[in-house]
């Protein structure tokens, strides 16, 4: 490299990417196709239209086109908070004193402080574009709320959000930014749909469930007129509309002539992982890279590394579409763990499909150690991590320093999806030494796996 | 102007400015000296040095030199995360209807989450240099506090941090960010120093304040073998530091070639307004531009507004020298509010003497005002601003409305010094509607302006 590598790789605002990359498009084995859970038949547009927008239901179902043209008013809202930090980590290979160069892209300076904010845009646009009036959606940690509930305010539509019981109590403040934007939040289980009425009934004092918030959000949307259901997760439109991270990220290497040899991001429904490899992969379906690609979750949910790839329900209420996918079981229970957006037990399918074949790698991480990394990293990179993301920083140190041993001067990109600013709880915790691991006994396992529906294709394709 | 502006103003890593610019070189009368509180004679770098470090001290008498040159060592530190974003408020302009253009510098992307990380990284780089082993300071909301403890993380120096401690114990995840950063906190007042126990014998219930975590931490940098004390605001050097802000504004707005007509900051100690307008008003002072700027300041704490210029301490407990500057007196008690780093009863002498000699406008708003403007602000342009910040948001909101009026296409340019994400309990009284617009009585000032101390130069040259 002739010139020196700033310490932020830049694009101006005319190179952020004006499409998405579809990464089926390059699959020669596609992913299987969502079943609906009655039929077990492939579902449709129309079968899904009647809970999601039109036009993220066309890219749901879009295997083929392999760039999807970001709309003007989407590109508007992307750049007042894009391009994202490209960051040489130059403090972080200094001491680690490592041979490998290591790049991180960062998705936590939006005030949503996530990578969320890249999809709801999207979503929202649609839904406005198609004349709806309202959307709705769950969450559970908040980021997927708060994007949610900025993206409703810049482009004027209601948002009602069904935040997890526990949560909302646990962080007010979650609940007061997401009500500034507007949003109306209301806390699940709630006596406003007949999903969280039968649910208080049964046990008046539960502190929610993301399951739960989905099947409130669901009722409420298909009730409302002129309005829909959005989701920021699992699906593979938010993966596509997530791969603005990747496309950057390679633009801006591309600049310099760089190619990630390693690429690493944390794992919980896929959208920030499959978002920053999608370009990359591209190029290795194509026979072009000969990148490695790890995808890092919590030990304590360890879908990857321990689950099946079976058809599965997307909620614990056994209530969605089915997916193909590595599941642990809808009816896993993970222990309790500080990186809440890894605790999912499915994941998306074109992640799942790429990792059954030998195109991804995946590993378990203890928490205790996650966040050794990550203290570590923000001392000398200054950055305050998310939980989750801290996931890819202790994979892309524990790369580093085995470059460290052999001597190569590998080229390492990781995905830090977020900031740390509303999980100080958790830091908290890791100063007191109160973390906990939990491994998960196969036994618990076992108990995830039988909630798996018994459907012919399971048995036959699991892995 | 022929091409179209960027939503983000962006500069080069090479373009990160070099130099800090001395406002007061600019000045053909500089601000009154510094005086000993017993002697009441102008103090010298021996006697500063015997509490703050020796570059430092340097750069607070330093009057006359216009450039001083940023080390490489923390030319890197800067690196980390700077530039911070200059942003074309387009979504501003178009929501207000205004045919003013709207830009602002945003310092809260870095993990402190304000503008005073630009001065944290000089102190602990020259502390270092100096061959110092740790330093103490104090913080109030905690930003300093949270500043200075990644600037320490990162040059590899202790830092003791005393947080007053009913701020330790209304925002524990403030303290937990110091502490995760390696630094030691200790509410204050403690028993750690001679000062705190006598403040804890009179009243052992206190919930202390800034001024006596002043005093602990003065104390025990004094005690302490190859220690100093370090300050986040006020003081010269600091302004001097975070005259980065207005050279990166100016060198990225001279590339599309746009001189600002107004230029907006909020006030407190005047670190943030004085850093960002520095370069700016020395073109001013040398007759080169015919900008205004406007001071924003609370009503309930209204230092430019309503304060007189005279000699006074820079604490409650009257320990420190006397700065010639505009006060309320180091015994006024502002009124609640929740811009804590605007209720600081005195201002930095250079501003205060511009604003005596006509160079600074100066306005004051209610909190109840700023909050709509920040919340207009943030619906459209998606950055939760810090209450802080939000007022220069407010002032910046009316002037571009003024211009609706009469036309007038002015180019205004405002500081938005901070984020919002420690402040959300603000928000929360906001959105409850329990925020309260205190406007102090003229008794109330005058109990302020009593404890003023009577020197002979007060009563010639007050305003």
């Amino acid at each position: 490299m002739a010139a020196k590598i700033p310490t932020r790789l830049h694009l101006d605002e005319e190179e952020i990417p004006k499409y998405w990359y579809n990464l089926r498009s390059a699959m020669k084995e596609k992913p299987q196709p969502i079943l609906h859970p009655g039929t077990l038949e492939p579902i449709d547009a129309a079968g899904l239209e009647a809970v999601f927008c039109q036009e993220p239901v066309k890219q749901e179902l879009d295997e083929t086109t392999p760039l999807i043209p970001i709309p003007e008013g989407i590109q508007d809202f992307y750049r007042a908070y894009r391009p994202s930090g490209l960051i040489r980590a130059y403090f972080l290979e200094k001491v680690l004193g490592t041979p490998a160069e290591i790049y991180y892209k960062f998705e936590g300076t939006n005030t949503s402080g996530s990578h969320k904010l890249n999809s709801a845009g999207p979503q929202a646009y649609y839904a406005k574009e198609e004349g709806l009036r309202s959307l709705t959606t769950e969450t559970g940690a908040g980021q997927w709320g708060t994007a949610m509930a900025m993206a409703c305010a810049f482009y004027g539509l209601d948002l009602t959000v069904f935040m997890v019981k526990v949560s909302a109590e646990q962080k007010p403040y979650r609940k007061t930014l997401i009500e500034t934007y507007g949003a109306e939040l209301i806390p699940s289980p709630s006596e406003t749909t007949e999903a969280g009425k039968a649910i208080l009934a049964q046990d008046p004092h539960t502190t929610g469930s993301l399951g739960c918030a989905i099947s409130e959000a669901i009722e409420r949307a298909m009730k409302t007129d002129k309005c829909r259901y959005v989701l920021g997760s699992v699906l593979n439109h938010v993966m596509l509309h997530q791969s603005i991270i990747g496309q950057e990220a390679k633009a801006a290497l591309d600049k310099y002539g760089i190619s990630p040899d390693i690429i690493i991001g944390c794992a919980g429904g896929g959208s920030n992982l499959g978002g920053l490899i999608a370009p990359f992969m591209g190029d290795k379906l194509a026979g072009k890279s000969q990148a490695r690609f790890i995808a890092v979750e919590p030990i304590s949910c360890p879908t990857f590394t321990r689950g099946r790839y079976a058809y599965d329900f997307g909620d614990t209420g056994k209530t969605t579409p089915l997916i193909k996918m590595m599941t642990l079981g809808s009816g896993f229970i993970p222990a309790g763990s500080h990186a809440g957006g890894l605790r999912y037990h499915g994941m998306n399918s074109t992640l799942s499909k790429l990792f059954v074949d030998g195109y991804i790698e995946a590993r378990s991480e203890r928490q205790s150690e996650v966040f050794d990394a990550a203290v570590q990293f923000m001392k000398v990179e200054g950055i305050l991590p998310a939980p989750e993301s801290a996931h890819a920083i202790k994979a892309a140190m524990d790369e580093a320093l085995e470059c460290k041993k052999t001597g190569e001067k590998k080229v390492i990109l990781f995905g830090l999806s977020g900031t740390g600013y509303f999980d100080l709880s958790a830091f908290m915790a890791y100063n007191d030494k109160t973390l906990k691991d939990h491994v998960p006994t196969q036994e618990e396992l076992d108990r995830g796996f039988a909630s798996i529906p018994d459907i012919p294709q399971n048995s036959s394709m699991e892995k």
